[in-house]
């Protein structure tokens, strides 16, 4: 079965959390231009949102965020933030060990990411797993903070996401 | 130092949260005599409740109690359950994964086990470890779901805990 | 040294497994088209075949193919399928862990494949290593499972895979 | 329910496979004691061997030899040998990393050792765990290669194989 | 705030070390083509050298020279060498457990490689990462051995080390 | 062989190190009393001193001093202090990721530590290993910073350096 077939038959509308994780923009010290424009995407490509949500970065916050979107019963999550080397930066530490398994997401996304903004793409530790719990599967996707790395992101996101459900469901 | 000055620092109160993981006592069909007698013995000793919960044998659920419990600002959690090697068993795959540091609390728990129980304590995956966050940091101890169990494990947590807590604030 | 003469000095044939991972191919449900087109190709090229099996996604039949293939005296195994994020994908979790090294074969593979296939890369696990045992040393290659990975795979594999033994071995 | 009512539900015979691991014994240099004495325990106590094999400190061939052991149906398998710290003692990080769940067998084990042989059980690196697979649970114990090391051993895993099977399988 | 902000807030200027990892350089037998075109490299670029020096394939020897390098107050380690498949080849086994943080720097290399040298960069493991201690944060870069190799990696340091000093140091 | 066997053909004289890591007698406030304690017993015990330092609770700093250990041709490095809990203890994550394989050292100590500080071993980390390099090995043992831990400490590596170094250059 080919990848065209695979996408035939995934889910074409999903319900989607935002979490950007900035400890200036939980603070209102900055206005939070990637998360709104993550939720303005998803929402005008049909999907459904249940939890948009700004948080330090904090691994109990980050992790608490995700709890939330879980019972929200998101079927995707993006997070935005929180994925270079700062000591602060801790999304992909809090969440790559509740993954059960780890997308190839990150790789491409440096592939992608390398083409726009060249070798500065080293520092991008941007990732993606599936959590499996409950009979659900979560797909997440950790972006890095920049509005552009949104942009980059929610193309490869809108492309894959329901193939990567239709997958982690079975 | 000795260890007898460093407990006279420690804190003597602290606030608790109890979370009972067990498939069958999460939809009604067993009492929770564990999870309640935890509770009781942390409060006979004077410390505060903030959570007492039961959830099923799966990840999220496991974890979201315990960001439940760090949000109802919980020093110190304690799971009964779930610590077995039957596939269900989760509670250790979820939790170990979140902590900063492991505690050698499961080395202990078994040798004390073992003067209890003996060789059968080669089951008993119980540990425990701290979750900094935010500024705090909340103590974890995950005991084996018996009635047995939370006897042997609640002496150690009673004894110790205080200790615990004030070295990992430090 | 350059890259050329290295390959100058690289084994010209080999001994070659092909492992196919499908639960669905396993019980005859379905032909098993790429592991054929695998064992055609590389013995196409010169190399001899000591092994080809089609196994359940099973952790024990993957890791016994490859034993078996060992056994036989296989310098390069391939594997097909079980690289995905379903439950039942189990290759890389299998054998991942019995690697000595690592190789960027996965890294590799995922950039021609994005170039192919475009950004449904971000589900391909591949990955590759370096078993190291009785003073030998075996490389593996775990492919997706569909005819189009096989595709690629092969070319890289057919390239590189004389070169990676005569390191492996060094 | 208490540990007397679980042992009551275990099975009370099992099919068992003994593994010596040690360069000289596999060369016939040295007579296979301890495996011998495993083998006799074991079938004395009444539960059935399907394999018993002497294989080199070799990671491939300890690998086989428990995938071996898997196809002739063992449920408990009692290696001895290659636990130590010598850079040829490779059972352990030959087989932990196929473990689903690692038994806190080690631990106790050591407890006994340490009362029997006092201080140098600190290079006693015994573990065991739990292999899933094609819906079985097989225990797998590793034992180091002392006659003494297999006398301490066998009896932990005469009074538990049978409970960890009955929780194992669960 | 831009990737182009970010850089002109990047230190200029640092203090480097180069580490060749090479067993028949160290015993002088074959000349440090590689380190010596590094060095040059980037003092050429107006940075400053504060460690030079050559090392064979072992564990201990890579660890001392960095934390040689460490000590003499560099900002940025790069190494060359130790990076294949060959089982002498232990550079990124002995560096990557003491990073803080990895890197992407390896993706990005092999990137740059496969469109330099094809497919041979499958055996490419080069990585990077920052080692944070005694308030310092220190970059450190691993290349593969050949001269070829480094043409390819001092591109992308020079590009970007000061970017990821800046970031490390937050 | 036994156990006795093995001691006789242990080296009976070893070099050592002692390595004390505390932030506050690295600055002179507080007299190094366990590292003065480990190095009498040592000498006593007719071993000879090669390294003693006092090193703060800083990564660098602590893998620095078994560097230098290793280089001034220690067979057994002891360090004290930097094993509990606090966000400062960091001798544990420092050096077991460099550790070859890991001694069983710990589980000893905090069974001895049980019987004379009772529960309070549950936030002792103590931990050992051998490193391996340059075709010779090392043994670390990683004790508590208290007077009572090396005391406790001191009495197992005495009785036990011989027969892990032993082991250790098989």
């Amino acid at each position: 079965m080919g990848v065209k077939d695979h996408k035939e038959k995934a889910p074409r509308r999903f319900r989607f959390a935002v979490i950007t994780v900035s400890d200036t923009a939980s603070r209102g010290e900055k206005e939070d231009k990637s998360g709104k424009f993550l939720v303005e995407e998803l929402e005008k490509a049909g999907h459904e949102k249940v939890l948009y949500r700004i948080v330090p970065d904090e691994k109990m916050e980050i992790i608490g965020a995700v709890v939330d979107a879980f019972r929200a019963g998101a079927d995707v999550v993006v997070t935005s933030g929180g994925t270079g080397i700062a000591s602060r930066d801790v999304t992909i530490e809090s969440l790559r060990p509740i993954f059960d398994k780890e997308l190839s997401f990150g790789d491409i996304f440096r592939l992608v990411s390398y083409e726009e903004i060249g070798t500065a793409a080293i520092m991008t530790r941007a990732t993606g797993g599936i959590i499996r719990s409950s009979g659900r599967a979560m797909a997440v996707f950790c972006l890095p903070g920049s509005l552009g790395a949104a942009k980059t992101g929610i193309k490869l996101i809108l492309a894959e996401a329901g193939h990567v459900l239709k997958h982690g469901r079975e």
